[in-house]
């Protein structure tokens, strides 16, 4: 079985993980946001791309989910000495991806190539695409104005109050020709739990945007609401609310403010007119007649990954719950 | 007694951290080539500024005379798993200095004023300012084209043969004005045992900028040649070279492939219409009154530092020598 998974940072990369360990790594392309990127004078930090390729390499720091295990600090430690920026914590092995990296897109490299040559490295078998090779920028609109995603995210710790987002660049951003391969021979696309705002929004923008939504890419057309139809790919999201909260992250805070009440119901709903079944958590198991009411299969399972084994039989519930709509 | 020392890199910083140990921090001022600069992209990186700096702070690698000491290698061994350019090595608090004085450039800020505070944080008293804030590239003129200063000092490890040198941008750069004042002020400028061709001559060649020497300045005039007159500078000069090398670097190599016997009377030659009186080892002696007959005062000492009391002791014999000349 053949899967497309859209991914944003650390609830993606833990169950992009968790099929990769079951998956044939050929079978297997995760579609990363780049929404969240910025410049960090002088560097170019990609932070979802890296949190899923230092998970599926299995160098990520498994206390937070993101950086590198067995990470050494002293290169910001004497940034902070001479009074420079502090506040995105970048470690001495992770400043070597952000270094090289930036030094390849100033020589002209696109970010997907980029991202084939560092996955290669790092002995990551599973295909890796960036969302679009061209910047895309997610503003936060909030009650202290238009923030930068990491402005908002890591510098204000996600206090300001969300009114709204929007994806600078987004009109422009084309998916790269791989990912439009990738969905093609892909049986079914999971939409792992990641922010639906910040971090699968952006995806599904480029992946809907009007070069692509034409006659000769009628695989995105369905991946995009149109259900009906023997032909449509399966498409399934997996909650990252859990009993009204979020695992990690300012996911169910921006619900609460954008004046919805956080669970997996609402999740649900976010991706009505996309999705083809729906997993969500044990404690939200109230929720499935309205969830049902939305048009999609269900699979309530234990959607906690804490550590590799529980991603990988989230992994395989998934796989299974697809299989059955096969 | 008020001291202008000019400097390039590891010889250049031992001769000013033996003076830093003497004179009171407010009299010495050392001005740095930045010929060596270069963008290892994405970072801009000041070699000589940084070998001076760390060395007058207490943080350079007493091995090296360079980079920095207790440095550990984690960005470049990353960088180099992931295929980047490891010629030059750039350890983890040495990263730090490139990413900030490059996050600053990029922000506007002159790289005389990001000396200036990266003196306080070092906490490094006397005042340090590079030649110029303009761009000058020293380029080497070799038997195999014409190469960066860092692509022929540290990717070619000097190999190529020397057949002259060009500094790009030298016509329009002008010095920092710091350094006029501090020249006025100084009682003495100390030529560090720097090379003489690419670390020294960049500096003089700056000073000797058409805007510099006109009549609102005469002191730079006098340091460029102008002995006659009772109100003259003196200007005294170490050599690199001991009994015919080089203590670190290229200087030797350099002058026998401009065809000239490398020696310390070479050197006192090559300072011949500037300086008043030059300092060279005991080993050659035999230059003695060669070097006298190109009208220079002449001192005779042990000229290797080794460590930091010999740095202290040559120091204070230089000091001696301009004293007694005044």
């Amino acid at each position: 079985m053949k899967i497309v998974a859209l991914a944003g940072g650390v609830g993606g990369a833990k169950l992009a993980q968790g099929l990769a360990q079951i998956l044939p790594s050929e079978d297997l392309t995760v579609i990363v946001n780049t929404g969240d990127d910025f410049e960090h004078v002088p560097l170019y930090i990609s932070p979802d791309l890296d949190t899923v390729c230092y998970t599926l390499a299995g160098l990520a720091n498994p206390e937070t989910g993101w950086g590198r295990v067995n990470e050494t600090w002293n290169a910001i430690a004497n940034i902070e000495r001479l009074g420079g920026q502090t506040w995105f914590r970048v470690g001495d092995q992770d400043l070597a991806t952000h270094i090289e990296r930036t030094r390849r897109m100033k020589a002209g490299q696109s970010l997907s190539q980029i991202t084939r040559d560092f996955c290669k490295a790092w002995g990551i078998h599973q295909v890796v695409i960036p969302m679009s090779d061209n910047p895309v920028r997610t503003i936060v609109e909030t009650d202290q104005g238009e923030l930068a995603f990491q402005e908002y995210f890591v510098h204000r710790r996600c206090e300001p109050r969300v009114k709204g987002f929007r994806f600078d660049g987004i009109e422009s951003a084309k998916p790269e020709p791989g990912i439009l391969n990738a969905i093609k021979e892909a049986d079914a696309i999971v939409i792992c739990p990641s922010n639906p705002w910040v971090s699968i929004d952006p995806i599904l923008k480029v992946l809907s945007a009007p070069l692509v939504s034409s006659r000769h890419s009628p695989q995105i057309q369905r991946i995009l609401g149109e259900k009906d139809g023997g032909e449509a790919k399966k498409v399934v999201a997996v909650s990252p609310i859990i009993g009204g909260q979020a695992v990690k992250g300012p996911a169910a805070k921006m619900y609460r403010e954008l004046g919805i009440a956080p669970s997996a119901f609402a999740v649900a709903k976010h991706y009505q007119n996309l999705i083809t079944g729906f997993v969500f958590d044990e404690v939200d198991a109230k929720f499935e007649p309205d969830i049902q009411g939305l048009n999609m299969r269900t699979l309530i399972t234990k959607t906690l990954m804490e550590n590799s084994d529980n991603r990988r039989r989230l992994a395989e519930d998934v796989l299974h719950f697809i299989g059955n709509q096969l």
